[in-house]
């Protein structure tokens, strides 16, 4: 890339996208003084404001938690110039894009990566290595800044998976948001010093993400209500009929269901996909490509290489 | 331990076990003949029948799956010398000490260790270390043949938990049996394409208990059903809160109690406790001990030396 790209907020998703990026001299910026310190100390480029960063820049990528995120989007959009991309890495697409101001080309995206833990110490510049990356394709998006976008994720190792805010927002609720209701549960339920003392691989496993932050957690649910609602409910209901299940003592098909379908995740068995960038139903490919679980893994000027799970 | 220890069941639990003792010689047993032959090709003493290899034990441990356990115990019964001190490793305690039979001292057991993998191909010999290793104490239970068994699993690095079956029952229904619900709930509730491609972090590690076979996860359950019905109904009973919490915009209390509770897990802030092996309430103190999540670290004749958690 031989744009400019300001990274706005240097924690840890931000501050590992600077570190990835950081060697080609792009600047980044953080509302935080110290962050912003530690930064530099470590020998990066940083703006003072949210306008010098931005001013400057082709592409702006805004890697803040949700409550920060309508003030920023806000400064970002008096600071643009036209025709800027913008994107941003928050876990929920649908209330981010609702915020978007200024005479931006916006497109939402979401690194599928992170930890329990938080702010620049705790940034990896490997950590987008292999992650699925989602960049939201709507109907208003602009395509070739999507495409300009796609080929900067696919170039730093991640991979690029298209598909709709509303898309993204139904399945993260299942895969991410709720995981941290039940890690948060289940820590409560064993709030018992024996079981305390007792609690070990799966305990720890499955109470991981109950270390995230609160505020964190809270403002990604928060943005995703609906969605989560829904996937909560159906935990619920799983739940509720293996408590049926366990009663009859019939429970052995819903342990195998979900040994099933976790012995075959991440998913292996892929066939590989090539778009030709010049087709004119290249957008409904692209999001036919993602309703299936595939990705992209390089863009091209020639062709858009990527894989799917085979059916 | 100058004592002749037999180990019947080499899969995870039992081979890791065999592979911590095994250099001493002891014997072991398992009903799969392919598993006895993997097991003296790495080295190891393997009996035939089950009857040979009790019958010149003084320390019979039993580590088979709980649907094996009837059979099992009631071979064990047959071919014991009066006296056989017995232990078991299973993840419930009360439905196998009702299984117990024929002329032996029984201290139920269970090392709070192991992993979604089975099999003596996986046995691990430092599995055990630093784990908490239940050791039941029922009114019924020979003291003499509980410190013994305590100080040989001390002896191995692991910790000695002393607390009745029911206490023991209640615990693991929260910190094991209950996540093994939530993890194969979880991974149903996320049974679709583009939610697989998605799912990262937070999915793996909420749901990797969910890989266990199901048979063990059912019979598991099962042995514990009453508890974990208990547990159940509480887990279901923080997520409708949290989903109201949701609605109404209040969920960061909920997150924060997860979020203090986990932060302060493994229990770290701990203090010394020293006992007096011929007091004349040793079983009470031990059990006060256990109640606490408190735990052995070393059984001598002096005296018995372990920690518990800081009030």
């Amino acid at each position: 890339m031989s744009r400019s790209v300001a990274i706005l907020g240097l924690g840890l998703i931000g501050g590992s996208l600077l570190r990835r990026l950081g060697a080609a001299g792009q600047p980044g910026y953080d509302a935080d003084p110290e962050t912003r310190d530690a930064a530099r100390a470590a020998g990066f480029t940083v703006a003072d404001t949210v306008a010098e960063a931005v001013r400057m820049a082709d592409l702006v990528i805004v890697a803040v938690p949700l409550p920060a995120m309508p003030g920023l989007l806000a400064e970002v959009g008096k600071a643009a110039r036209p025709g800027t991309l913008l994107t941003d890495m928050a876990s929920v697409k649908g209330p981010v894009a609702e915020l978007v101001a200024g005479p931006v080309r916006f497109v939402g995206g979401h690194p599928m990566a992170g930890t329990e833990k938080s702010g620049f110490a705790a940034a990896d510049p490997q950590l987008f290595d292999g992650a699925v990356w989602v960049l939201c394709l709507e109907e208003e998006t602009d395509l070739a800044g999507w495409l300009e976008l796609a080929a900067l994720v696919t170039s730093i190792g991640a991979r690029v998976l298209p598909t709709t805010s509303e898309a993204h927002d139904a399945a993260v609720a299942r895969i991410s948001h709720l995981p941290h209701l039940l890690a948060a549960a289940l820590t409560q339920v064993a709030d018992e010093p024996l079981a305390r003392s007792l609690a070990a691989g799966s305990f720890r496993d499955g109470t991981r993400v109950a270390g995230t932050r609160p505020e964190l957690s809270t403002a990604m649910c928060r943005g995703n209500r609906n969605a989560l609602r829904l996937a909560l409910a159906e935990a619920v209901q799983k739940l509720t009929e293996a408590g049926e299940a366990l009663d009859r003592d019939d429970l052995e098909p819903f342990f195998r269901a979900g040994y099933d379908l976790r012995s075959s995740w991440p998913v292996a068995d892929t066939e590989p996909v090539t778009l030709d960038p010049t087709s004119a139903t290249l957008r409904t490919e692209l999001l036919a490509l993602g309703g299936t679980g595939g990705w992209l893994t390089s863009v091209g000027n020639g062709s858009l290489e990527g894989r799917r799970p085979r059916p």
